[in-house]
């Protein structure tokens, strides 16, 4: 206390994330006619047109990934310039015909961020907005986790002085230079928007990438003494083709 | 022990609030017909009247967001005089044909407060009635989420001497003050009330204001230290206009 | 370890109690014929007039809650002489037709328990009788919390010498009696009977008193350092008459 | 480290068992026409008395009991000589016309443990098979509760000499043998087996043992320090002829 | 800080593991036609006859279980060169006729793995292969449990250097190893894949010896300080006759 003088991190913010992982109702769905199905399907296939035409037009990304394990059956991945924008996706989706078949199974409403903890980033380097807006890889694997930084006795990361959180954070980001090529990173910060402080999105051509990176960091002091993990999603992407034959509707 | 003397924080309470987070079963809804939906809707439309009437004659104040991520969908916030009055409008919306299309998600009940840890305050000053009644802004977005103070080995918030809480308090304000016209803050406390201590709302035009004074303020020694934060919802302001649109019975 | 010796508290034992929660199912109930809803209420009433039996033999009290927020919507509060009776009346009202429109949302067993860390009471004294068999008020307001002492590290209130122990709840009882005439505690032992070590009841005309009382006693040596709560959970007292307002079948 | 050498618990194994919660489906089973429920109790009863050779047989024991609180409703308890028999009682159960009627609500799966911290305990000694296989007493009361040792920090259960764990239970068997003639325990051990390490039934004429025994071994040092504790249930034994008659189906 | 080197795990990846746990819907799958059962049942067989393919073309292997307690009734253990076979899968499932009984009850994703601490191992040394491909045991019982390595205060596994791990790791080999013939021990790898950082599957003869090796291997320092255990799931192997005879359907 007394001489305690908090040294927040520098952040610029970048696109806003809406991670929506659904079971799909299987039973349901293959009960269904296939003239429902195809109705289901061709109101999908709207959707998804309209959100390639968002990021044909630089104002947006998505992806759809099918996820292994019961967690969820389908991610629903979109990256938009402002909450307002996530919200008329979410609700598009919700109102389709196909949400007959979907139950929600976890949300994650994040926006992509850089950190510094030494000094403002400048936003108008130029690998900066690239970063801010980052486009989702079309094809791969998708592992998406939360996370916080913890603040437990002597572990407390907010507590740290700023060049200690830097000197940590830079070797953090030297383990993960390690994986360039291999494994894409976007961070979003979640802080005052979700459960958790920030969404992690790792995207591969090799889910074992998944395994090496994260069991690698985890040795990083500022994962070891710092990282709080929320659950992991793993998910192959979908394209349109990829999700119809999914469906049984070609 | 021994010489241990309570020094409990002075509060004054004002109106009561009642979160009251919903899904709406989206499939239900458009399932229904025409008619059913318009009946419905003019059941909430009448309710949503009452509300306003209710706020006209200064006993309270409200607010319907759409909230983001599967979390929830809707948010009915209503701010009353006392328990009765909030009673009264949760079963309002429990009876009305419009929550058969409803499930609870989440309900936070609170009480407005305002706290000094070194004194009582003054009912009667001028700044504070206002303070203790707060209105819902009619637009822009909210964020909600409940907090504790932490009592864990030696950060325990309330064993601290109430010299070290105000010193704490104050130095929080000071950040709090550097959002003011970008964020208007409402504490109320829920102790005796709700599973947790605090609830707090923000309301912002921009989104982007909660992540950046929550991530802010998370550097405080008061937050790093002895903030326990609940789950985070967020949401956006509707108009009855907008909620119509929303609910498409226009 | 080496010399430890456990000093037990002495208790005595009263009544057991059943705090039953229940959702109703808003849509059902309101979507019934009046017939139906006029015969379930019918065996509701005289489940509640059985109850009044009891309590006019001195053999058990009740009350009929409605809750706020989505946690529960009633509370239906049963104090008997023994665990049969109890059993007896929460599968009275599960048979009942109106259980068609209930689900459970919570639920606690416990036994009201007078406490001393020091010696034996005595079970004579006229002020014991009273206390162990308290009456639920028929009016105002109830919440309800469950808790435990906490057994962690430095903080492990059963390893505290009952001499500490004593002195803690000395200056904890000092709190509670400020609020003599404004609330009424009646605290029960579920130790060995649910997942909490005991229940707290509090009663009151007027709700604000429960976040002052829970508020002023945590800065308590005991609370801070030792409390550790579970879910609060408050209510508005309902007469016959006001239930069936409540359920508008009057 | 460096010169840690294990000394792991001695153990007996005795019989497996089956503790499967079940919540009955009220509404569905009153609403059921006489015949239907003629048919589901007496392919329950058939049950019962399949379960009832087994115990006169030797080869197990079983008891149903009322369960206070929503939690339950009814418990099977089910001991056999291993697990096969263990699973055959399940699908029984779940494979029966009453099972229309109830939904798991705990199950949990453990052995009859008798454990020594100093050295082997004797298969052959007169006491030990009896202790092995415990009948379940044909009335009175259950007190069901699982239980972990505790491994935080200082209080590292698994780290403590041989000696010293003896030393403490032996403490703590001194408090349970005040409560013989009152309180029957059986221990099992559920490592490998279930979520936590050990289930501990009490079976007692007086509820109101549980609770004192639970209380009073609370302040026993093992308990204090290292005892974390899962939830409790507590039921009332039922006869064929108090389940037939809690199911009205006499 | 300051002189910190992380020491990772060095890792040899192996099969990819499916853990797809199921309630089954009883009344709903005996209430069926004999025909509806017979078709469900034959794509089922179909499916398992589809597995059996893989498993001789040493592309994967599997295993069904009935799980005992209500956590779940079927175990569908599958592992597969890669993540694209265990999603078409567990799809295939999914989609099948028998799936419309079946409810997901857990999931666990992960990658066999085998990790030393000191250096590299040699993916070319002839013991090795067959431990990353391991065959699922024709017969016996299963028992798998998630777990992490701890993180907290002085008992940070990822903190520790990298010999103090393998002395560690080294002593538990050593109690592992005297159940060699009594239990099969499979360690698969989750670290970015799913919510725990290890799975483990024991294969016995035995159920007791589930509870044997966990229970002696928690004494071990690795466990006692450092593991941090899931859910555990125990089951009997099922045949594709013993399984028919499950369903009823011979």
């Amino acid at each position: 206390m007394g001489g305690y003088i908090p040294e927040p991190t520098f952040t610029l913010e970048g696109w806003h994330i809406l991670h929506d992982f659904r079971r799909l109702d299987y039973p349901a769905w293959f009960a269904a006619s296939p003239q429902e199905r195809q109705a289901a399907w061709g109101e999908l296939s709207e959707i998804l047109g309209e959100w390639e035409k968002v990021e044909a037009e630089g104002k947006g990304s998505f992806g759809v990934y099918q996820v292994i394990t019961p967690k969820a059956d389908l991610l629903f991945l979109n990256l938009r310039e402002g909450l307002d924008a996530l919200l008329e996706a979410e609700a598009r989706l919700n109102k389709s015909r196909f949400a007959r078949y979907l139950t929600p199974a976890y949300g994650f409403y994040s926006v992509v961020e850089l950190g510094s903890q030494t000094g403002p980033l400048d936003p108008e380097a130029p690998y900066i907005k690239p970063r801010l807006t980052p486009q989702v890889p079309k094809g791969g694997y998708v592992c998406f986790y939360p996370m916080n930084k913890r603040r437990q006795g002597q572990d407390n990361w907010y507590l740290l002085p700023a060049r200690e959180r830097a000197e940590l954070m830079k070797a953090h980001g030297e383990t993960g230079r390690k994986y360039q090529g291999k494994v894409l990173q976007v961070i979003s910060g979640a802080q005052g928007l979700d459960d958790w402080e920030w969404g992690v999105d790792l995207f591969s051509e090799d889910p074992i990438q998944f395994k090496k990176i994260v069991y690698e960091m985890r040795f990083d002091e500022v994962s070891a003494r710092f990282g709080e993990f929320g659950p992991f999603y793993v998910g192959k992407y979908l394209t349109a083709e990829a999700l119809a034959r999914f469906l049984e509707v070609v």
